[in-house]
């Protein structure tokens, strides 16, 4: 049972200077506390509810901020993609590529990703029940890469709500494969604001310490120096000011949990 | 209130004979009762559980085999796109074009499809309430298209099943928007089969009888001549030889409703 | 396949002279149609969100009110009970006694109403499966009386929403006992207002022709003459002077359904 | 913040010896760890999916068992009741009378538990919204009795299955009243047997972590030193052969999460 990885950071490239100011904060903070880190943001946000959102700096430019984040600060990076041609380039430069959840089920970008041979974080389409995840895991399989993650972020419960179903990240496990948990994204409320999905920050520290109670491979989160003037889902985001205090309690819970004997039950 | 026009035919174009033999069944069922028609068959199944499922003919040869049906029956097509580049192909040979549930949120494929002028059916996702589909609304007329179908298909209801919310249909019609109801896919059980999703068939009759009690602009349906042996989605399929005796339900259901007068409650 | 009968009446006994005028209404109204009818009222609402919010008048004094009606119109009634102590004296004056959905479980009501000889309706409870309402059925047929009605009510939906799946109502069928729906009170939206449940009585009449539209044994409803001034679940009540034509449509609906031959599909 | 309080004990009163030796078991392994704790079980189970289950010892000699368990072992008792009846009774002997959570809309239960001034459980049901909890406090509350628990055990989601919303465990808190967890009711697969409810009691370790995680007052929980042979529920139940190293990992975690600084989000 290895210590829990981070995999966090911004949700948007918004600038190259903001992803090198959110990196610098993640990296100080992981490293006093000895937490493996990889860097997270998006290149594009190619679902926003609206046409006029945000969408980032795109693929190349995108690629050319996380390069140099790589190679400032020393972490491995993660960055999603949405299209087939995007899994090669973004391969080249990210350690983990990121089958965003609505995608999961495209087999063609499935395979293109698998293919590159990188790290697959994926998503779990919140329209999926946990053992469903197979599927996509025999898909990478078949295209010949093994490197697969999984990653909770909620189900739908109704309308314009998520539920995180704790019971599900065992029966992912079962699989065999790390299991991670995105509590920013679990905090949405979909739908619910008038252009754009809202959120429950405030809830973060509850909600990441009980998947982290649990038991997890890695804990995934976005975070923002200002959220309310964030350009993608400060709703969720953790308060970057907020950081140390939030991971030094998920750092002591993770090794708490980790340090428990399993307690098998028939 | 125009008469219920029907979108139906295949899930996947499996062969051209059966593209045929299909499209005229369904061509002499409507042309019996007057109904408008609307030929339906995938050229690609993108999204299939499994690697090794069938996928269909792809883009070229699937359209040249849509292409014949129309010349030969003189009936109007739709068939869903899955990347932005298909968009504008699949316009030139198809009447209408079809954002599928998974992808409506992918906004270069919505402004791909929406920019070449073609009518657009847009499935809402099993993830989405119906008061959001202004969004992908917002996003066509955006990119100059107004001429935008939205289709119920089912919401997540847990795991491993759908439920059709009958009340969210008006509340899409209060969009002003055409209102149709894909009736088959409705009859999915998500993942309820070891490698593809299981389907409740027998109970098409009932669900669509429901669907057009509330009032529809147009009803969507896959057939099949040997649901058992359908490559994909046979589990929800109307066999083909139940057609005539449930159009003429459907029909005779369609008239009486269209022909109430309005009851306004407030 | 008999025709649909209708259990209408008030949700709470409000007073003598409401329930005669909403009887001498639905009496009118039914008879005009050739609809058989049966009229309810509670007497007591044991379970309102406010302890101050009105329950009724009563078991004794109800029973007059209802034993009145009875005299009057010469109609079967229905009426719901709450603690096994009431089943009796209610059965002596009711038809039909009805457990109600939060209470399906409470094994010493169901065996006490079973015992009465009446029928029982048994409300669908908003957390059971339709499969899992043959476990009721078993009690009542172990306790002597297999006079049974399931009464669809809707589903839980996520937090404060109701969702009625109508391919429930055949897996209900199944049993071989007659499914009735009770259509208003799958328009509450629980929780919705900020002391007592809200609803959509606007979309009363489309909800009620997609499950008629199913094919149903008898249609549930309440109504009022003033619904914005009901004492209880206003919301959702059909206002009294929308009866006739909403009825109209229902009858139409059901003759047209019952008459189909039925399609059978493997 | 003060330490977990641990409501745990039987499902039902199975006997006075397995009544004895399990108070025994729980009265040793949480006074090893300073651990409060409450002694449940039930005397009556009211609500079995069938008419021939095992339903418990009854009122009277159940009251007779729990008092020589606390005489015996000097703990406090808690308990549930059904009809109002029986909190006059059951308050005499218990030191927390619980409201079951089907039964948690019931007025005149709620009113006669609140009036005999015991602290009470409110168990939160399945259908209801985690900041809805206030009616059933407010209730309390107006007759005269402001001692009440909550107490989450799942949220119905789709047909037999559960899920826990660990965001409703703070939303709840807001009220400012004490939230309790239990666990092994949210196992529970409802319907998930041919003639009871199904469970996952394997899950108990991890489900019961995620709560402690987000921060609670109180687990509540079932154990048997047989699950596979109890009465009721020993799908969910925690072997008692387990119970030490069980409520180890319980109890470290509360201290760890207890002892945080708050960590306030806007």
């Amino acid at each position: 049972r290895l210590p829990l990885t981070l995999f966090a950071g911004l949700n948007v490239l918004e600038s190259r200077e903001l992803a090198l100011e959110t990196a610098a904060a993640f990296v100080e903070a992981t490293a006093k506390l000895g937490m493996p880190y990889v860097f997270k943001a998006s290149f594009d946000k190619a679902n926003r509810s609206s046409i006029h959102s945000f969408r980032g700096p795109g693929l190349e430019k995108g690629l050319e901020i996380l390069a140099e984040v790589k190679a400032r600060f020393d972490v491995p990076l993660i960055s999603d993609v949405h299209e087939p041609w995007q899994a090669k380039p973004a391969a080249e430069v990210c350690d983990v590529i990121q089958l965003p959840a609505f995608l999961a089920r495209q087999t063609d970008l499935v395979v293109a990703m698998a293919e590159t041979g990188a790290v697959i974080n994926v998503k779990k389409p919140q329209f999926v029940a946990p053992h469903e995840m197979r599927h996509v895991i025999q898909k990478c399989r078949e295209a010949g890469n093994e490197r697969v993650i999984l990653c909770e972020r909620g189900s739908s419960f109704g309308y314009n709500n998520l539920v995180v179903d704790m019971l599900g990240i065992s029966e992912m496990q079962e699989t065999g494969f790390p299991v991670i948990f995105d509590v920013t994204h679990s905090l949405q409320r979909p739908g619910g604001r008038s252009d754009s999905a809202g959120g429950r920050r405030q809830q973060v520290t509850e909600l990441a310490r009980a998947g982290v109670g649990v038991g997890l491979a890695g804990l995934f989160l976005e975070a923002h120096p200002d959220p309310d003037n964030a350009k993608c889902d400060g709703p969720c985001a953790l308060p970057l000011d907020k950081l140390a205090p939030f991971l030094a309690q998920i750092k002591a819970l993770d090794d708490l949990v980790k340090g428990f004997d399993p307690l098998e039950i028939d």
